[in-house]
Formats: structure tokens, C-alpha cells, sequence
């Protein structure tokens, strides 16, 4: 249950106020050489406190691998990793031990559960994703030709809105909030700035495209590309929704306008499908759209419960984003990546 | 691969036209009175040729239990099943050979396998989801208590603007195109038959409704329980997009706004997170929508291409629905079905 | 869990006196021409009524495909397949409704289940082996250089005591009971018919053995080839013990002597690992063998309880073999088929 | 691959020379109060240089939990831990880089992955089983009421010759070959220091004993009780063969006599069966024999190849066991453990 792919496949582990976190990867290749810094550089992203808009939480996450690369190659046994809590201020949440926080997994977890580790929410914490962008950025060298990008498209009710198309990928990294259009991205900083300022937070939407993946990934039934795609960006936290090549405004059209007729070359004119027919791959760009809902934890008091029933008030404390799509970024690219290793890898079993 | 679930697993086989299609449904729990008739009841909705809304194909959808029930009862043992083909009038296919129609899976079949059954579509035919309805429908009868209901909620640019507490499920099939509310489904009928009138097809979107779930229901990461209702209905073809409780209208609010604040009972004064926080049920109503993009088969001609890339034009032929949602709803409540039963035996093993 | 292999798939339905028995392939490459009569051949082997020696149930034990295959050959999707039960004599079951037989799994079902299919034994009823060996059938054409043998060892006390490497494997079918050597043979079918005339049953043993196995194949941990020969092995009805290479014998010697020493191409000079290593394959010729217990169903009166703890007699009665390795070899060597196909396909995502 | 269980599964990593080894265990149900002494006792128990009979490597062995477990009672969350290998001289292997040692995993390694670490055997060394002792260890405290015994009954050609329930579990520790019988157990430690002595190994058997198992555990068709066991076992490192019940003793038995008859109450007056019948527990001990070949290392010198395939002498080097059972006890009973939790957790879900 906690782990993802069928024959690349990570396992995690951990809380976000446990010694560590971290997880193992099966399936991965042999005789790959593996570019820790880009590993790295993909953690770095995600990382809290790395910009004024992100959590004050200070974590270096620095991977450390503990088996399956052996002379800076892979060797084709399972790669162990752990990541260190350093910074986890574990007296920030002793006052939470009792309570339900509001849209938070706190009572969730109770029911389920019974005994809960209380501490920064647990294995509910966005923390857990550090594991995962690990294993993203491995998987993404698995298949080098392909580009996987996301991107911040919307902050709240701001939205860019223009076609992936028209954007200059190289300026996703240029401002902190991840637009690589520089104007949106200015008016996304402020938003994220006014709300953080009252004390509130704000939703978002991140665009991912996946280009260059050649056509036959995916399968029939129930491995559809898509709905791998779906499963895997359904387990970030936050996410509310997902829709890929024409999406939901696809639901409003005609068949005779939103077919993509062939080109000769088997390219397709229009590309409402998404890069994806019939669950899969077929070679045109891939790229769906996800939709974030505003982070739990406010800075300003909120009426809630206790485990006995007793309403009680919240005050705002602890370090938490106002905004959590910039840092979802990378996550977003690492389970697309992770999605499409393991049907490359099993692509290759499907003919002698 | 074409496995469906963790405990209560179905595993399906078939394609339009061969023979039959069928599957094995395992992790049935034993003892369990089978009520066939709601089996074929849920089996009949989807059926095509029910109504002039649908495809002119008839099938008696009639299903066959080769194994698992025993004197009426569920015996723990894989429940095989088949539904036989019976009208597949395959000679309606055989100038699609070497043909790849635009935005059906011809093409990205064709690049996977080399090898393809190219009638009806083969196995990218929606006529596999007979399979998932039987499988559902045993699944609701794990899960008594539990009430699943789906309802179209659009068809092409018409909406259903009501909220589902203000809708009477009672008058679902009432219409042939399954929305509660009688003056939007006589709507959504004048716009389907328009559209089929003109050879088109259209899309439309599908609400669904899961009550009276017990907390505790889904798993931290990555089994959430929206992970894997998401990656459920994006199996069903022409799906593009899932979205759970605020979904994309939840990126545009505030914290403040859409954190859902707790009665002491432990339930909710408002139900943005969809009866869900961090991946579990709260007991809560869980709710989402599916949107679903227009049938590609039109009943006017178009251009394509065939496998040797020379350029065609496809006459419309053979029997399809001018819009897919109606006869989607009996899949999503399957699908659902199954979803919940799965992690609803699951949790059985959570506690001792 | 009525699943067996990872990338090559079968799971499987079905008991003794049911409408049929079957299964589902999953996993089986496209565009492999199918030889239907090798599946019917090994089929035949494994049908009761096929000799003398075996029970007087008379199952034509044909296989019908319903999906994955088409114009002849497979198409990467699942392949559908029932083999219906014809000679299902279920009046002589109904005596044994409240009853438990000695020695069968009557007890553990109802313990296990509370409500169970008591003809012929049901789901534990060796006829489950029929859709094994279409599996394994299947399975044998994607590995075709590979060479997989079985044949009967040993009849009770009775022993075949010659090296493999000494025997005429195409002599095997020249008897009933399956042993390439026919003054053994001879024997083991005397042994076995004196036996059935006392309404008894005996033991045996077979050994199996793998040629051509290309090196690399199997997992570190836990997905040893011996690991999964085993598993796969044990799930044979009667099946009481598995040994490999030099196997008990083995324990009871020196490394000094045990170590295969290497020739310079890789191979070895001895073959007491056989054939594995580390849980993978080296090239040399994997054997093993196993041991079976007599048939649980005498053709002699038995003291036996009812479910409710009530001493009965059990007659006589039922159709069953006196012996069971001569119909155990082609399961046998389905099995091995299947693990090795599944470890085959496997291997080619360990590189890129 | 590197999974193990379905409800309760390890899922390991790790090689004899890396920084660490340890694992992911999913599916331990929360709340359960941990007895961490008793797991690093099994360590203890498992570990190298613990007496003169085995290897002088020394390893603390110290289990260290990072998640999953918080104030004593696990959570229902992964449980990841890890294992740190401190004494790990690899300049002792320095030597073997290029080379096959002969009835190694060496040259399998090198065939399927081409990149290896060869310090230690890499992933191929027994270390690795110390991560199956801890999730042993924690699968017990699932089933408190289960007894799961393992002892040493041979060692060479020196057998125990006495039924388990003839001999004293409790003497098991007294000595450090691990042989209730104090009488054979002597004869055992002066047959492997004399093999010690000479430089050479030897193989042996081990005995387990399931007791109290309810009935009900296991499932029919592909996962017997039996077949889980040998899977199980098959994966320990020098495991050649495995039988439970009457095992190849059985294969020479008349049904007559082999047949477990029943007392009222359901238990049966023999167990030939072994506790099993139909893949499935009767509620009698289950009871299996593993036998161990030679250790592989030997303390004197070997002709072997490297891997351009030039002969070569190798000396006696390394620290390593004379004979591998007195430290394979623990192995055994963890992995005994770990199976029957699984069937445990999983038969909560075969009823509602």
C-alpha cells in the first residue's frame, strides 16, 4: 500500500517528526551511472525555506543512499535512501496531541488508526514527498530523451492563459513561484504575499507536459496511461483535481471538433487527446493539468474540536506555506517520471 | 495489468468481438447471498440498444457465473464470469483493417502490439466495461449500507447547476440520459438527438455520490482514497478529468474560506474536502465528477490515415452512441463500488 | 491470491462440478503464432480416463480461447480461456455433503469458509490443474529454445535410481506412468495396479529438469528461481516436499566436495548447485524434484467424522487415480514453464 | 521483487558491504505495543561472531526504527529501519573483483546485471537476512498465540533421529548449534570444529514447528500454506530443499496408511498432513525440514576463473561459518512468522 509502480517501484517510509524518512526503489535498471547532483538539485527545489514564499522550516534534505549503487553505478538491486528530520520542532505541535485540526487528516487518522503520531501531521505531511521526488529524479534518468515540465499555471483565481506552447520553459526556475511567464509570475508572488500577510493561504493549479515519449506506453486496462498518471498526482496532498488533454472543457464539445485527425506521420493536427488514445502513449505531447486546494494550516485562529467533542480555539503556529504549488513543482515532474519509467520498463517485456 | 484492486480484485479479459468477454473476480468474501437479478439489473443499464439515446447494437448482456457461488451463496473462491458477444457484426469492421480512425486507439495499438484485433475496436472497446459492472455490482453487496449513486450532470455546454442535496435520486432513470432533475434531462435528450441528428457526437460530465462510508476508509500514501477512485474512473474511456469535493474551483479559494470546521460529532459544517482528508474517509459524503469527452465514431465522413500513411476518408459506419455519459453512470457506480469494497475489507486487517 | 507469475500472469477460476473451469493470461507478448494443438496436446496428458492407470472421469478437457488471440496469433492483451466440466457425476457427491474426509481439504474449507462447494472437492480439486497446463502451454512458446522435462521417478518404495543425463526423455510417453526408463516403468505400473486392486493408493516422485536456460535469470531476494520453483511446485495438490540440485543429500556433505569448480567458458565441471547461484540461473541444467503423497480417496471403507463431530464409515466411492505422478507431469512441467517464461520477460527490464 | 507478503510485507535493501541494510515493513496493523528487546534478541540470535562456531565477523547488529512506531505502539504506518554494517573489511575482497568464486553468486551476478559489488557477496550475502529477523520479530507480536519453534536436527551426516515432540524446545539456546537434544548437539559442535578445522564445511537440516495455528490459514489455489512456507524458505541462502508434513517419506506411503483420521473433535489421530490439507491449516502442528548445502567459502585453497575465464588459485580467506544452520534458526523461524501473520491479517477479510 505504500509503495507505487509495477516494475519500477518505490516503497516509502516515515513521519515528519520521526529521526528520518525515506524509502526503497526496486526495479531500478543495472549499469546506470547515477547523477547524484541532479537528485540533489531535484530535492532542493521541493525543500522547505527555500524562498520567502515557502515554510520557515529549515531542512537540508540530503538523500543518502544506502545500497544498489556501487561505484557511482546503479547495480540493479533495490536502492535504500533515508532523508533526515533536523529541523522538526516537535514542542510546536505537543498542543495538537488532542485536537483535530480543521481539513487536516488529524481525526482521519484517528478513526482509522487509534494511535497517531500527532507530530507535524504525521504521515499525512507533505514531508513524505521528499521520497518521492527521489525516486522521480532516478527514474528520470532512466529515460533521458524524454522532457518531463511542470509548471505553476494559476494562483488562486489568477490563471495564465496561455498555451504550453507559447512559454519559455527555461524561466520556470527564474522567480520562486515556478510561472515561466514573468508577469504572471509577479502577480501570482503578490497574491501569495497578500494572503500570507493575512494570515490565509490560497490555492493553485501546476501544468505538467511530458514530451518526446514515444507512442505504446501504457496499457489497455486497468493501466491506462492516464489513469496512472491520475493515481500518482491524486496521492500529493492537496490535490483536488486532474484532467488531461482536453479535460473538462473537452466535456463541452463536438466529436467533429475535438477528434485530432492524422497527419501522414501518424502526428496528429490538433492535440485534444492529450497525447494519450485508447490509455495510450502515442507519441504527441502528454500534459495534463492539476488542481491544489488552499493549505490547511492558517495563521490566524480557528474554531475546532478535540478528541472528546469539545469545540476549542486554534491558534495559528507553526511554519507552513500560504501557497503550496510553487514547492509541488517538482513533485509533479518526479511521479510523472516515476509513471513513465515503469511503463518503459514494462513496455519491454510486451513483444520477444 | 488488467487487475483491478488490492483485496477485492477483479481481473478482466475479452475484446468487442470475439467470442465472449468475462473475468474472475477474487477476494470475495465467503457466506454472501447473491442477488443475481441486481447483477443484471446493473448490467442491463449499461447494455447498448436500451433506449433510441444509445448505440443500436443489441446484446442481451447476459452474465454467466462459471464458479465462486455455490447454492446461491458466495463460496471465497475466484468468482469466474462470462458475457457472451453475440451481435458483433464484425463484417462492419473490415475496412478499418489497415486503418487508423482519428482519435480511437487503431493507431497506439497498432504501435504497442504490431498485432491488433481491429474489430470494434477489440480490447480499447468500451464493451469491456460490461465486465466492470459485474464486478461492481457484487462489490455494492459487500458494502450494503453504503450508498453509491451517479447522475449525468452535463451534457455538452448544458449544465445541471443544482446541488446533489437538492436533487431526488429517485428519478435517475427516469430518462434515458440519467440526470435527477427532469427539465435538464429533457434538455440534455433534445441535445443528444440533435447531435446524432447531424452524424456529431458530444460530451458531457458525470456527478457521483458516496454515502454513509464509515471513517477510516483509504491509506496514507499511496493508496488515498482519492488516488484510487481517480485512477478507477480514468480507466473508463473517454474520461479526461476527475475532480473530488472543491476540485478546481477549490485552487481559487482561501484557507480561511475552504477548511471544513468541526461539529462536535465530528462531522462537518461544510464538506469542501469531499468526505476525505488526507487520503482517508471522514464519514463525510464523498463526492466527485467525471468529465467525458465526445465519442470519436461519427456518423460523418472524416479524414484519416491508414498504416501505410496514405491519407483516407472514413465514412461513418457502425452503431455508436452520439453521447457516452448515460450509459456511463451504471460504470462509474461499478467502479466506485469496487474502490470501496476493496478498502473496506482492507481495513478488516488494520487492527487486530 | 488465485494468481500466479508477475509480468506472466494466470489467475484462475473454478472447481471440480461447476459449469467450467478457466483462467486469464496476463502478460503474454504480442504476435506469437499460438499452437492450439500443442495446448491440446498437453491437455490430454494431464485429462483423466486417458489410461488403465488413471481415474475412470472422462473429460474431453478442451480448451476454448475467448480473447488475446487473434487470426492465430496472441495480441498482448489477456487471454480469456474456459474448459467446461462435462463429466461431473455430482449425485456421487451428495453423500459427502456434511461430511469430512480423511485426509482431503472437506474440513479446512468449511473451517476456513463456512460455506463451500463439497462436489468433488470443489476448488481443491485437482482438476484446477487443467488451467495450469494451458497457462504453462502457453507459456513454452515464449521461451522455445528452453527444453523443460518431467517424468515419474519413483512408486512408492519403488525408485528410478539413473542420473538424469543416462535416460531417453523421448521414451517417457511409451508407458502410462511416465518413466523414460521402461524396466522402471514396468515396475512403477505393476506397483501401481496391485494397488488399485486392493482399493488403495501409493506415493511417487518426479523429477523435473530445465535445459538451455540462458544465465541470469531469477532475483536476489525474495524472488529466488528455486524460490519460485518451489512455490509454484507446492501448490500441486499432494505435493509433501521440493528439493534442488543436490537437495537433502546435499546438507549431508563437505563443501570441499560440494563446490561446482568452474570450466574457463563459465560452466562447471560438477552440477551439485543446480543450475542456480545466488538465486539466479548460471546455464547449466536446473533439476529438481518432488515428492508426492498417496490419494486422499481409498476405494476401501474408512472411519471418518460428519460436521458434527459425529463418527462415521465412509465407503468406497468417486472415480480417482491410484496413483497421481503419472498425470502430474505435464502440470509439473507447466509450472516450471510459467516461472521460467515469468523470470524470461522479467530480465529484459534489468537493462536498458 | 524484493517483497515479501501481500497483507504483511518486508520489502528489503541492502548489501553485506554498504553503509547499511534494512527494510520497509507495510501492513502492521497500529496499535500494537512493541517489544523491541525481543526483536533485537532475534537479532542477536542471528548475528555473526556469537560464538566460536560462527564467523568472526563481529556485528553489533543493532536495529534502529525510523518510523512507524511512536511512544512504543506502532501506528499502522510503514515501519522503516535499518541496520548499519560496521565490521565490514572490504579490503578482504579486494582480491576477488574479477573473480568467480566457485558455487557463489559471483558469476550469476555478473551474467544478469553486469555491474556488481562484489565486497561480501554483495546483495547475494546471507547479512541480508538480518532484515528479515526484524520483520519476523515484529510479526510475531501480531500473533502472540502461535508457536513457532526451529532447531537444528542435523549437521552433516549426524541426523537427530528423535520426533519433535520427543524433544525439550527449551534446551534449544543451551547450546551454540542450537539442537534440543544435548546428546546430538554435542556430536554436532564436534563435527563442525573438526570440518573447521580442516578448513572445510558442512551442510545440515532445521526443523519448524507451527503450533496453535487456528484453522482456516492459507488459501487454495496459488497461495497453500505449503507453497508460502517453501517460497519462504527457499529464499535463505543455502537452502536446498524443503518438505513438510510426511514429505519425501510420504511419497513412499500407501494411503492407507497415510490418511490423517479424525477424532470428533476435528484434530486427527496421525498428522502425516502436516498440519495442512488443501493448502489450508487444520488446526494440527505444521511442521517442515529444511536442508542446508555446505557453506560455499572454505578456509583452504580452490582452482577457479575469473572473468576473462583464465584459471586461477584461490586462497582461504574471509570469516565465515563452518556450517550455516545454528545461525539459520532464527532466519527460519522469522520467515515462519512473517508468513503466518500474513495468512492471519488476510483471513480477517475472507468474511464480513
Amino acid at each position: 500500500m505504500n509503495s507505487f509502480g509495477n516494475v519500477y517501484r518505490l516503497t516509502s517510509f516515515g513521519e515528519s517528526h520521526g529521526p528520518a524518512i525515506g524509502g526503497i526503489i526496486d526495479g531500478m535498471p543495472s549499469g546506470i551511472s547515477i547523477d547524484i547532483d541532479a537528485v540533489q538539485s531535484a530535492l532542493s527545489r521541493r525543500r522547505p525555506g527555500q524562498s520567502k514564499l515557502t515554510t520557515q522550516r529549515r531542512e537540508p534534505d540530503k538523500v543518502v543512499f544506502l545500497s544498489g549503487i556501487f561505484e557511482g553505478k546503479t547495480t540493479g538491486t533495490p536502492i535504500g535512501f533515508i532523508i533526515e528530520n533536523t529541523d522538526n520542532k516537535s514542542q510546536d505541535y505537543k498542543h495538537l496531541q488532542n485536537t483535530y485540526r480543521p481539513s487536516h487528516a488529524d481525526y482521519t487518522y484517528d478513526k482509522k488508526y487509534g494511535h497517531r503520531d500527532y507530530r507535524g501531521g504525521g504521515r499525512s505531511s507533505a514531508r513524505t514527498t521528499a521520497s518521492i521526488v527521489v525516486a522521480g529524479a532516478l527514474a528520470r534518468q532512466i529515460i533521458p530523451g524524454i522532457k518531463i515540465t511542470a509548471y505553476v499555471n494559476a494562483v488562486g483565481k489568477l490563471q495564465l492563459d496561455k498555451h504550453y506552447t507559447e512559454l519559455d520553459f527555461s524561466q520556470i526556475d527564474k522567480t520562486p513561484v515556478r510561472c515561466p511567464d514573468l508577469t504572471a509570475a509577479q502577480s501570482f508572488i503578490e497574491l501569495i504575499e497578500e494572503t500570507k500577510k493575512k494570515g490565509d493561504t490560497v490555492g493553485g493549479q501546476i501544468s505538467c507536459i511530458i514530451q518526446n515519449v514515444p507512442a505504446g506506453l501504457g496499457e489497455p486496462l486497468f493501466d491506462k496511461l492516464q489513469a496512472r498518471l491520475a493515481y500518482a498526482m491524486m496521492n500529493i496532498p492537496a490535490v483536488k483535481g486532474f484532467e488531461y488533454g482536453s479535460g473538462f472543457k473537452g466535456s463541452k464539445m463536438y466529436g467533429s471538433r475535438h477528434n485530432d485527425i492524422f497527419n501522414p506521420d501518424g502526428s496528429t493536427k490538433t492535440n485534444f487527446s492529450g497525447g494519450i488514445q485508447g490509455g495510450i502513449s502515442n507519441g504527441m505531447d502528454i500534459y495534463f493539468k492539476l488542481a491544489f486546494k488552499p493549505v490547511a494550516t492558517l495563521m490566524q485562529p480557528q474554531k475546532s474540536i478535540d478528541n472528546t467533542g469539545r469545540i476549542i480555539e486554534l491558534e495559528g503556529k507553526g511554519r507552513h506555506d500560504a501557497c503550496v504549488v510553487p514547492r509541488a513543482v517538482p513533485i509533479v515532474e518526479a511521479l510523472a517520471s516515476m509513471v513513465i519509467a515503469d511503463f518503459y520498463l514494462l513496455q519491454k517485456t510486451k513483444t520477444l
